[in-house]
Order: structure tokens, then sequence, then C-alpha cells
């Protein structure tokens, strides 16, 4: 009988599609019932909303309006070149023509870049993943992205795109800021917490005042071939459920994100985009992702564009569909003629896109924004405070001669600050504008009072003002030359010279780490040492004897070994946000002590990688002619002003069976004179297993805080979901035999127990 | 009937196996019927002969030869470390023992290495792989390895372990120079041209006084992680398949070798040694290889000892004879208890072995060594003239700036040489030590008369001298101070000053490229840098303003872009054997027009690694930060002291069917004023493919001599074998569609035509 009314006009008391009390699958199905196929198209697209003088034109021109929204329109792209008023204006004016001027009234999802921040002007920026995973600190990661998303929503967006879970193993790539490290359970773990802010649940409903997610890239992104962006991720199939696709899988599974993301690269020669196994087989049948599959920006257009696997635009278009993609981003060009396919697929995919429509409540609630809206949600007091907090936690003491740190008070009658990094605080690639934003410089002086200054060096020639979705209008580097630097270099000398102590911030800019996106637009590289002859200010600083602390504000790991070897300590800040230079401050004179635990290997050189501490057996077996196999700091690592004492882990039981359990506990006390937090880090190894596997995996963690003298008992449980693996007839599956259970301070500093699952 | 007879003894005259006029299968079938279980298992066993205080210990004590040899042997293994008056009187003791003392007489297989020459004492020393492939001459190859085939033969032994047909993409791996470079179809064809020089036939016959081969290493070990030789080949199947695998396919089929080694490495999670898809699937059901599958030496050991897949040696060695290993080298001590398999495996087993000695007439010939017969073998005119002949031809001339060379007659009055590899001609990894050996500043004086000479820098303090097997015994590198070499360089900068002309050749000694095997013996390099402060020297040379012509000794490719930027000209010798010297002076001074093309990309940096020539589109695709993406000399490229002119190709018809052909020709003309040898390369591209294809893929090349104004004109067939690839479906097919086919120079100097397939 229903089947009858299927695609006819109902009249307008049974459409059950706008009656909030029926579930959601009732109103998709009624929705669909009523759509024609260019209604159906439309969801799956996109269009865009990032230039001003694009939407001005769009909104003046009735026809354009028409000839875009006039059948609906899935998603509208993010809006990070608009200001606050014109965002409000122009989301308004869709809203309304696809509320007033469309047959169905299917309201749009507004999309928006919120990786570290929303990705817009007047925002707060936060420390990019890099560093906020060095923390450690789901729950406060968890509590700096439902702000984040309370911001984003403020101004009308309804979804972003983030998290990046990506493990990553290549620093030359040019997001490796962008992601949590290289180890698969810390991402999925802190892809999670993004997630559960985000959407303020974590059952996959949307709360109010909330926005749905984006896990991205899917999968392999996070260690291209030779580091360079969208370059081939050929590994094979246990190397990507071990590790490139698990953060995926935990995510989805414990916090339920929306959407998730098509990545750019190819796997095996066979595109994402175009994967049916990974889209299909894997993420819908056997995770059972019900959310919204999208494109990378221009993702199908490079299946034919660049890719090779596509003779034209609608094969691709259909290679893609078919591959499981849902949402064709930015423009929805390749979709426009979704020609050909089978109408039960297309009901499909259109379901994906209506169904978080309904759960973002875009049908229910009013969806007219006010500036009093957007600018509630504008630099508020909480996010400052979110955003120092976030700072101290990320940043990592990566050496520390002889307690030179924390600098005692009066001890040092002058000191000098210098270095790139020291006035101009960078806040990374797809970062926003900060409302406000404090240099390392501002917070020594903001804590300490007057410092001497000196640059020492440019980074670059065009590139010192960077700040708003610095990754899109900047192509080309205009490298000092050296003449030029090494005059500045003397400048500064003479700056140390008079001082008792100096500072000196090191680090990149955002034109050397970026995202690439074609060849005249690079990020990515083939060095490690720092940028624009900074090794020599270095050296020159630490030449003249003064003591030396090195601070790095950066986006993926450099190596610092010589230039570290003269210095008497070493902080590690990342780009770490707004609050940068106040948080970097408080840890300089010891009013915060330091906890972050660095989330990737920093590499001796570029010639080591990859380097990487869950690494199989036999690699990293044997050391180069001339330099060791090991990182210079590993994945794990990071100093305090304390001391952390390790009791030996303790099993509840020395057995357990296949799907049992048992409790690892070890005693941790801070055997020194300061309060401190801690990151106690669980791993495991399984001493025979049917195919290789990694010499440790993180499995847990606890950060913690002790003060002087007191202990606390870390209990941790190891069952079946930390013990299983890929085995040789590819199952995921625990295995019986012996294990080493390591619980302790880093991925090279535990104490173990033995373990045997019968 | 036969049933009945199997396994009790027969009476002499129905001992067919001893019939050499029966066929091989009937032979092998009967003497199985022969053998206890224990005598089967020994012929899958191996033991060592590598020491001549074993040796003596073996030979003086029957107990010891009853325990070793009681049951028979499989193997015996290589012999380098004996002299060859040694060596006769070790195999013969064992040929006898075996032939008067054991139930059946099986004899042994003895086995040698001879890499680039018999790796023995006394021999003669051809280039390295690297090298030899550069000369794209496999006519030549096959004569050399002809020569090496016979002067093994002539010492006793009846096996090499080689070629190796690695596709490398890796030049921080210190086994680089063994291999014949990139590209598989090269690899295949030269490693077919290495077998059918040994075996002495492509049929998979072994000729009189010829040897069988082994192609290694099984697969994927040209590419181990972080260039760490051992290290995880983690690519998937269609990687493997197009690229590490093709070699081996490429060899089995063309030339029939009689062995094939498994790889120490594993992929995805499987070591080779235990990888039964790899051995047996593909290996024996898809390619119908019917030879002798051996182990890398220890590498059934790695199973439980570094890969942790097996708990214990008899488990590793069930999992190696079931994953398709049929011999265990070098003790033999895993298949030692060979207990639980099933007796048709082991009786399969047994059979490639036992069929083995039949076809190399082991059963049928006498086999007492004289010392006659190896010294007619040993130093022989035309193994020099053969060793001169690949080293002309192997050097390849990457700068040449306004014609510095040939250096004019009379022209430079006083000639310095200078550097770490002038006086001393090193030979490589897996060399023997050659009757003559002929160094750069030997040949230059050969030819040239009195030079001016200087050291320069010393490499190491303690690696000198190394010469005969020369990875096995200095583990640790002595490296000199940078005083010690500023001291070097200043002497040499002085000698400089006083010529007109400075040939200085740098590179590195075996100690910095060699097959790394544990950790105290190491062997890859994380910089591609010139070691020991041999840029200082080139640089300090170039400041004196003199003209400097760099000469290239090296096992892997270095990124001298910096000191070659400074030089006139820079002739890469690679390590090329006994004869290098006067090769090289052949080409400086005129004699010898180069005609060497590079077979492997040389990188700009470390930062690049992998730069390979046949890559995806979307790789290599964004230049880095502050670095090209492209490599400083790409596949293919070689310059001459003539110039070749190329026509456009053309096609005999401009479609071809699927399982059709077409010629395509070019007329190549020497433009110059001299004769040369001009390597023509073909390379294929499909436009559009099921899954991503490379940017270009060699399928043949030609090399051809054109006197000055002569034009030849150069065919090439296209058909399936050429176009196919592994399409979506895992299928090794030719899809209809558009190619695009290119002649030309190198993998970027080339003229394309279009081809249609229907």
């Amino acid at each position: 009988m229903l089947l009858l009314w299927a695609g006819s006009c109902l009249p307008v008391h049974a459409q059950s599609y706008k009656d909030p009390s029926l579930p959601v699958g009732q109103r998709v199905k009624d929705l669909l019932s009523r759509m024609t196929v260019e209604e159906k198209v439309a969801q799956l697209r996109s269009t865009w909303s990032a230039h001003p003088r694009i939407n001005e034109a769009l909104l003046n021109n009735p026809r354009v309006m028409d000839s875009l929204f006039g059948q609906g329109i899935g998603m509208i792209n993010p809006d990070f070149d608009n200001t606050p008023e014109q965002t409000v204006r122009f989301r308004n004016a869709i809203n309304t023509y696809l509320r007033t001027k469309t047959r169905l009234g299917i309201p749009a999802i507004f999309l928006d870049e919120a990786h570290h921040g929303l990705l817009a002007l007047r925002t707060d920026v936060f420390p990019t993943s890099i560093g906020l995973g060095c923390s450690w600190d789901t729950l406060l990661v968890q509590r700096v992205y439902d702000y984040v998303g309370r911001q984003v929503a403020g101004r009308g967006a309804n979804m972003v795109l983030a998290p990046v879970v990506d493990v990553t193993r290549d620093p030359r790539w040019g997001r490796v800021g962008e992601t949590f490290g290289e180890d698969p359970y810390l991402c999925g773990l802190m892809g999670s917490a993004v997630v559960r802010g985000f959407q303020g649940s974590s059952d996959g409903s949307i709360a109010p005042g909330h926005v749905a997610t984006t896990l991205k890239h899917f999968t392999g992104h996070g260690q291209p071939e030779g580091g360079v962006n969208q370059g081939p991720a050929d590994y094979p199939v246990r190397v990507l459920r071990t590790f490139h696709m698990e953060p995926f899988r935990l995510a989805i599974g414990r916090a339920h994100p929306a959407g998730i993301m098509a990545a750019y690269v190819e796997v095996d020669g066979v595109p994402c985009h175009a994967n049916s196994w990974l889209l299909k087989d894997v993420l819908r049948k056997e995770w059972g992702f019900g959310g919204v599959v999208v494109s990378d920006w221009w993702g199908i257009d490079q299946l034919y564009q660049k890719h090779l696997v596509a003779p034209d635009r609608p094969e691709a278009a259909r290679m893609a569909f078919e591959g499981g993609v849902t949402v064709d981003l930015p423009m929805g060009t390749n979709y426009a003629r979704l020609a050909g396919v089978a109408p039960q697929d297309l009901d499909e995919a259109v379901g994906y896109v209506l169904a978080l429509k309904f759960k973002l409540g875009l049908f229910d609630h009013s969806i007219t924004l006010s500036m009093d809206d957007v600018n509630a949600a504008i630099g508020r007091p909480e996010g400052s405070a979110l955003a120092l907090k976030a700072a101290e936690e990320s940043m990592v003491l990566l050496k520390n001669d002889n307690g030179l740190l924390p600098l005692a008070s009066g001890r040092y009658k002058k000191i000098a600050v210098i270095g790139p990094c020291a006035a101009t605080n960078y806040t990374g690639d797809y970062s926003g504008a900060p409302a406000h934003n404090v240099s390392l410089l501002d917070g020594i002086r903001h804590r300490y009072g007057q410092v001497s200054y000196a640059k020492g060096v440019d980074l670059s020639l065009n590139g010192d003002t960077l700040s708003l979705n610095n990754f899109q209008y900047i192509d080309t580097l205009v490298l000092p030359s050296h003449e030029h630097n090494y005059a500045m270099i003397d400048s500064a000398v003479a700056v140390a010279r008079e001082a008792d102590l100096v500072i000196c911030a090191v680090g990149e800019n955002e034109q050397f780490t970026r995202e690439a996106e074609e060849p005249h637009h690079y990020g990515d590289a083939s060095t490690l040492g720092l940028p624009s002859d900074q090794d020599s200010l270095v050296r020159a600083l630490e030449a003249t004897g003064k003591p030396v602390v090195l601070y790095l504000a950066h986006g993926r790991p450099r190596s610092i070994g010589a230039i570290a070897a003269g210095a008497g300590a070493v902080l590690d800040g990342w780009f770490t946000g707004e609050e940068a230079g106040d948080a970097a401050a408080a840890i300089l004179f010891g009013d915060v002590n330091p906890s972050g635990k660095l989330t990737i290997s920093i590499p001796r050189s570029v010639g080591q990688l990859p380097v990487y501490y869950n690494h199989k057996p036999s690699a990293q077996f044997m050391p180069y002619v001339t330099e060791s196999n090991k990182p210079l700091y590993p994945f794990g690592y990071g100093l305090s002003y304390t001391t952390f004492r390790y009791s030996a882990p303790r099993l509840s039981s020395a057995a357990m069976s296949r799907n049992g359990s048992v409790q690892v506990s070890v005693d941790v006390t801070n055997a020194g004179a300061v309060p401190g937090d801690e990151v106690v880090q669980l791993y495991i190894h399984q001493k025979v297993s049917s195919v290789t596997r990694p010499v440790r995996e993180l499995k847990d963690f606890s950060r913690i805080h002790l003060e002087p003298g007191q202990t606390q008992t870390v209990t941790f449980t190891v069952d079946a979901t930390k013990l299983a693996y890929w085995n040789k007839d590819m199952h995921y599956a625990v295995d019986a035999g012996a294990f080493q259970i390591m619980v302790g301070a880093s991925s090279v500093d535990w104490k173990e127990v033995d373990l045997r699952v019968d």
C-alpha cells in the first residue's frame, strides 16, 4: 500500500518527515518517498561559501541561487574567509531560501574546519593536535572540543571536518601537527574525546549546541610515500588494520562520529575515494558505520585528474559513488550528473545525509542566526582559560640539565629572549585568527618584567604575519639569504652577551609545515633540521657561554640533537595556541610543572625515517654506519620538575582466559619536592604470535596528580581488547600464550610482568 | 607391486637411479624409494665449510665426519675462507666420504658465493651489479657470468648463491650495490643473463663446466623499512607483484634458475621463510618453479630468534618446511629434527634436491678435483679482459661541462690525482680477492705517466686493506677525526695548487656499504653525503680554481649535488672490479667513450627517499619546502662524448588487439664527432587504468654502436607482455585503451607516440 504512494505528492498533513516525534528512520523513509532523483542527487552535493565576494554574488542573484539550491543541497562548505557578520548573513540567506523556496524545505548542513579551534576570524585557537596529544588528557581534550563545538554551533555551522585521527610516521609530512602522533590507540582515544566534545555525546546523537564530526582521513594519509602529502599509502592489509585504520575503528566504536572523510591517498593502487573494500566492506558492513562518508576536497576529481583510474568526471563520480563516498566536496560538480546509479543505492546514500540532518534537529528547530548568538561565542574568558590549561599540559620538557629549569627567582638578573619564534606566536596550519594571541616574549614579560630581545634570524621574508587559514594564500616561500641572517645573528649574540641567561625560541612558521596542495603550494620537508640558519643562531648563542634554554615552536618533529646538546634545557612547545606564551612562561618560571609526554618519536635525522616506537622486531634492528637506530627522544618521553618512582607492576592473576581479564597495578610515588602530574603508560607484547607483532604497543594510560611524597596505585584492566591482533588468518583475536605487560613512564622506561593467557 | 619395494634395499643391478640414461624424474623416484627418513632429511640440510680451522678438524675426525655426513648431506656451504689448495682437499675428502662411506652414495652440492666474481682467494673480480647493470648489456653480463661460472666450477662448486635480482628503492640499504637497480624489468633481464651465463643454458639444464644459480632474495629485500637490512618489507600484494616479485617471475620464465632463496624480511607480518603464499602458491603453483628453495643463512632460526612467530627451533623448522623452504642454510640445525612432516611433503622437498643433483651430473661424473683444474681457472687473461670491458661499460658520465672530458692530449701538463679512492681500488661487498687489482692511480699512470698524488682524507682508520669477503671480519668502523682529515686536506690542496688539473676520487669503502648482519656489524647509511670529510676535501680542491674531475667509487647512490656543482666533470665508477683503474683512465683520456646509464636514481638528499622513476602519479607530486622532488640524476641517464639524435617514434600500426603486437621504431643518429654506444630505452604508460599505474615503466632497451654520422633504426616489439599489469581484480592482463609509447635516451628524455589497444 505504501509503495503506491512512493514519489507522489502527499497532502501536507501526511508529511510525516516533519514530525519530530517519529523515529529518524521513519522520517528518512517518508522524505525519500517524496523526492525526485534530482532532489536526491542534490543531497549528495555541496557548494562553496568560503569567500565574501562569491557569497555576495550568490545572495544578490536569484538565478544563481535557484541553480545552486533549487533542488536543495546536501552541505555548504566552510566559512573561514567570511567575517562573523558575513557568515550570519550568508547562512541565514541560504537557510531561508531552502526553507521557503524549495519544494520540500530540506535544510543544509553547514560545514566548518575546526582542527584546533574554529577556523575563522575572531576565535579561540588551541594547541594543534600533536601538542594536545602530548597532554594524554582525554578529559581536557573533550572539554576543549566541547567549547570549540559551541563556538562553531554559535556561528551556525552544524558539522566540522575534524578530528584528524591519522597515525603518522613521517615527520616530513606537512600535516604531522594535525595528528595526535604515531600510536593508533592514543589517536583513537584522543579522536574519541574530540568527537565526544564536539557532539556532546558518545552515542552518535548530537546534543543541543553541539555539532557533528568527521573523522579523517580514511586511510593511510598519515604516512604518505616520501612524506609528500597525498602520496601513496602502499601498506598491506594487516599494517593498515593494525595501525592506520585502528584509530578510526576505535573512535567509531567509542564515540560514534557522524561522518568520515575518504583520504586522497591510494592503497595498493586503489584510491580511497574509489575503494569499496575500505568504505563499504569494512566501514559499513564490518564496523556498522551509519554516518556520512564525505570526499576530501576534489578527492573525486583526483580519480581522473591525478590517479588516472577514471577517464572523465562522470566515470569518476560513478566510481566514487559505488566506492562508497556519500557526499562530493567541495563543489559537488562530480555528483552533478550521477547518472546510472541504482535507485536503491541512491536512496541508501541520500538516507545517510537525511538521517544526519534529522539527528541534527535541522528540520525541527529555528535556524535563524543573530549576531548576538555569534558574539556570545567569541573570545570568552572560558576559552582563554581553557587554551592556557591545554597549552600548559601540551608542552614537553625534553632536557633539563642540573635543574636549570625552573628559573630560580632572582638568580638571573638579565634575561635575553632571542629567536624568530619569540615575538610571534605562530599558531600552525588550519588556524583561525585568535581574538588575542600571547607570544613567548609577551608571556615572559607578563611574568618576569623587562627582558632584552633580538629576533636572531628571519624564518621567511614573506610569512611573518600569517595567521588566519594560513595554509591557503601564500604559495611561495621567500627564504632570507645567509648574509641577511648572519647579520641578525651577530646582533643577537651581542644581546646575549649582555645577559645572564638566554631563552631562545626557534622552530618554524606555517610556510614550512602545512598542507601541501599542489606543486606551487608545498609544505613537506626533506630535512628535519631547523630551517633558515637557526642552527647557526643557536650555536652562536651557546658559544657565548651563557646558559641557554631552548624553546621550540613547530608543527613537526625537528632533529635538534646538535643544538640541544649545547643547551641547558629544552622545552618543546609545538604550536600551542593563543596562550602559548603565558603557558611557556609559567613552566619556565616554575609556576607550572611540565607534564607533557611525546606522542611521536623525535628522530635524530631525516635519514632515520621511519622511526617509531611500535615497530616490528626486525625493524630498527641494526644501527646505521654513522648513527644510532634509536630516536633522539622516544615516544612517551617527557621530563618533570619532580621525580616519579615506579614499583614493579602486579597482576591480579598470573593467568587469564582469552575472554577474561586481569588487573595490573603499579604504585607511583612522587619522590621529588614539588607537586606534579605523571602519565603512567601500559604497554603489551606477545612473546610468540602467528604473525609478527610490534616490540611493544600502548594499550592504556592514566594521567595522575601527585603531591610530594604521595603514592598512588594505578590500576589498568587487561582484557581481550588489549591483547587481540590481526592474526595469520586475518581474524582479530586473542591467542593463548605468554605476554609481557609493561608499565612505566615512557616507551623505553618501564618494568614488566609476565601474563599467561590460556 | 612397486610399492612393495619401497624403502627396501634393492639389488645393485636394479638401482636405476644410477643409470644416466633414465629421465631425472624416474631416477629421483627410484632413489627416494630407497631412502630412510633420516637420509631424506639429510638432503634438506647443509653444513659449514668456510673456515680452514673447522675444515681441518672435520677431515681429521672420522666421528665428526660420520655424524655430519653419515646419512648424506644436501649442500655444503661456500668456501670463501679457504685457499684453493684447502678447497680442493676439503671438497675431495667430502666427495670421497659421501661416495664410499654412505649407504646410497648421494653426492653433495657445493655452494659458493659469486656476486661479482667468485668470492674466494685468487680470483677475478668484476663490477658489482649496480655498475654492471649500468651497461644495459645483457650479452656482456652473460659472458661475464659464463666466465665466473667456469671459475666456480673449476674449484669444484656446483651452485652459486647468485644473482641478486631484488629491486631496490632505498640507497640507505648497504646492499644496493648487489642489485641491478630500481627497475623490475631491467633486474629481471639482467638476472636472466646472469643465470644463462652461470648455467650455460636457458632451459634449466646445467651445461658442462657450469653451475646452478640461486635467485635471491624472495621477496621485498631490496626496500627494507628504514633502509635497514632485513627490515620489514610491508608492501601490499600488487606492489609486491608489480615490482619486488617481477624480476623473479621474469628470470624464472626466461632462464630457469635452479634455485631461489627466501628473503629474511617479513611481508605484512609473515616472514618470507614461513610464507606459503609466496613460496608455494605463487612460486610453485602459479609460476611452476621446480627448483630448490634455500633459506637465507639462519633465516629459519630468525623465525624464533627475531621475528618471534615460532616458540622454538623445532616449530620454526616445521613452519619453514610447510612454508616451502627446501634446504636449511647454512648449518641445517633447524631441519635436523624435521619431525612430524607429512611423508609425501618430505618426498616432494627431497625430490627437488635430488633432481638438481641429477641435473648437475653429480651422480654420473668423476668429482675428484685437482689443483691443475683449479689453477687453470685462476686469473686468466680472458678474465682481466672481460673485467676491463665490463668496467668500461659500467661507468656513467654524470657531468661534463664544456667538454672537459676527454682530457685533451698535452693540454694539462701536471695532473694531480687526489682522494681516498685513488690509490686503493675498493671492490665492494661480497668480493673475492683479485689476483690483480688496478687502482685509478695505477690506471692513470699506465696511460698518462707521472702524476702527483695525495690521499686527501682517510675514509676509515681500520678498513683500508679490506678485500676478501670484506663484509665479514671488521665490525667496528673507526672514523678519523676531523682534525686528522683536515690536515690531510691541507696537504692535498698544496698538491692541487701545483697542478693544472685535479682528478679527485671520492666515495666509500666496504665498511660504509655492506651487508649489515647484527647490531655490531652495520652497513646501512642514514646519510647519503660522502663520509669522512670528503665533501670538505672536494670543496677545498674546487676552491683552488683548478679544473676538477670527480671520480666516484662507491656501492650506493651518494648525494653529491653540492660537490658536483663545482666540478667540471663527474665520472661514476661504482665499485667496478679489478680493472676499474684502467677502465676509468681509458674513459678520462678518451680511448673509450663512456656509455653507461644509471639503473638507479641518484637522490638530491636522503630526505627525498624513496625517489625512483617508476612512481605512481600521486607520488613525488609536490616539491619539498626547500628541495625539489626530482632526483639529482634520473634513471636511465648517462652522458657520452658524442651526441645522439632521436627521431619521433613510429608505430607499425596505431592500434593493436589485446593479444596482438605492434612494432615501434626510432631512428637514432650519432650527431657528434666520435663513435659511441647508446642505450635506447622504451617506456610505456597506460593513460587510464583500473588501478593506478606508474607514470612510466621500462619495457625494452637496446644498446647500439654508432659511428659519427651513422643512423640506425631501432625497432622494439610492443605486445601483451609489455602492457599487462595486475589489474583491479588482481589478474595480470591487458586493458583495452590508450597507451603512451615513449622512446628515448633516459626516463626523462624521450619522445612519444599514442597506441590504441582494442
